[in-house]
């Protein structure tokens, strides 16, 4: 039987999404521990998307298949009995075969949160980027408007990456600014769709508008980073711990 | 000069709002710390009220006398600096000498959460009661609207209470339904306020409105409870990790 498992955590004490060999502590890593220990043998379970060190998930997919047949909801609480509290497995559904968490996957979004306020909220500090000062909504929303569409994001990604092609469609870039009641403060979410993500992506892109943003580059030279794919003319990679993987699409 | 300040804080590590003579970390121990850092003296720091060990505050409010002399933005960044990273002044103000955070109070509001989902989101664990069973919304506010008024709390407060009276008067008892989108589930919030409370009272209603909306106790046994002053009939204290002090009332 093959599962498709939708999951929360809490990325903080995490080092990220992928297994490792050794005692870091990874999402992968609790889920295959708590899945191999169910079926009594070692189980193989693949994911949307690496997430990493610090980075939050509000519904990250996962796919497993598994010789034992059960339900949904039994399985669900089975999981959940053997995982910690900063991750857990919100639905389980039993799927077709073919259906695989990465290869099915259409795309993601990803949200990332500024806390915007002279003084970070308690409530706030490991979700949200603190910003201080006051930033321009409008600027971040013009140079947003610069990013969508299809580019190659070689400007904003590692230079270590491995995939094969750095063309990405970004169909979507908002920037909307709420009141949080709870940490008495601004808080601004940049919400990013895109049928596929290069490594840092998200957080350069963010990181960028900020600088954009606080006047510290022209919307000159991000046109310029994008067409003549270079990393000088971008803003800094933003910190992980604003970073949300929001949802992940499938047709 | 005379201070009011406005903190935050994520009561999850902290002993309580009070100071102890002890290694037990409070939140009135850490700011009498920072505080005393700065004066060159030990300062006595005044509370709104004392929350209780793993209670939550969004606007707590404490008053303290200093000698010298400083605005107010740099008073806040300076105790800040000597905070951790879970307790914030959020806001300071120089008030008049007369200004005293718990006798000028005139009322406090409280809220307190519940995640009404299947599966606790790990982004509510540190915030909020999982209640696994869809709760009776209608079943609550009905019970809710019983203890709106002033009433003698004996009932409904701990049995070593030092209160002089045990009457309070609940000025609103609101219960609402939200979706959080970030826990992607049901999100209850009952808001509380009065013009005073008795210790334990807060989660002594909230344990009792729970135990109604499952059906465990009539609202009969409720009024009896309130009439005749006796704890049998009412419902268990809730948890601390769920309630936030709100806000606190000045004229």
């Amino acid at each position: 039987m093959n599962y498709r498992l939708t999951l929360q955590y809490d990325g903080t004490d995490f080092h990220g999404w992928q297994i490792q060999w050794g005692a870091q502590r990874t999402v992968q890593g609790e889920l295959t521990r708590a899945l191999s220990l169910l079926e009594g043998r070692a189980v193989v379970v693949h994911g949307a998307g690496r997430t990493d060190a610090g980075v939050h998930a509000v519904a990250q997919v996962a796919s497993v298949q598994l010789a034992r047949e059960i339900s949904a909801e039994k399985l669900r609480a089975a999981i959940n009995g053997n995982l910690p509290r900063d991750v857990r497995v919100m639905e389980v559904e039993a799927v077709s075969d073919d259906f695989h968490a990465r290869f099915s996957a259409r795309g993601k979004t990803y949200q990332y949160r500024i806390f915007n306020a002279p003084v970070m909220s308690p409530f706030w500090s490991r979700y949200a980027l603190h910003e201080a000062h006051r930033l321009d909504i409008e600027r971040l929303q013009s140079a947003a408007r610069l990013l969508v569409g299809e580019h190659a994001w070689t400007a904003f990604s590692s230079a270590q990456s491995e995939a094969k092609t750095h063309t990405r469609r970004v169909t979507e870039l908002e920037v909307r600014e709420d009141w949080s009641e709870r940490g008495s403060g601004r808080l601004i979410t940049l919400s990013i769709s895109a049928d596929g993500f290069l490594r840092y992506m998200v957080r350069s892109i963010v990181g960028t508008l900020l600088a954009a943003a606080r006047g510290e580059i022209s919307e000159e030279s991000i046109k310029q980073a994008l067409a003549e794919r270079t990393r000088e003319a971008i803003g800094a990679t933003a910190p992980a711990h604003g970073l949300t993987l929001w949802r992940v699409h499938y047709d």
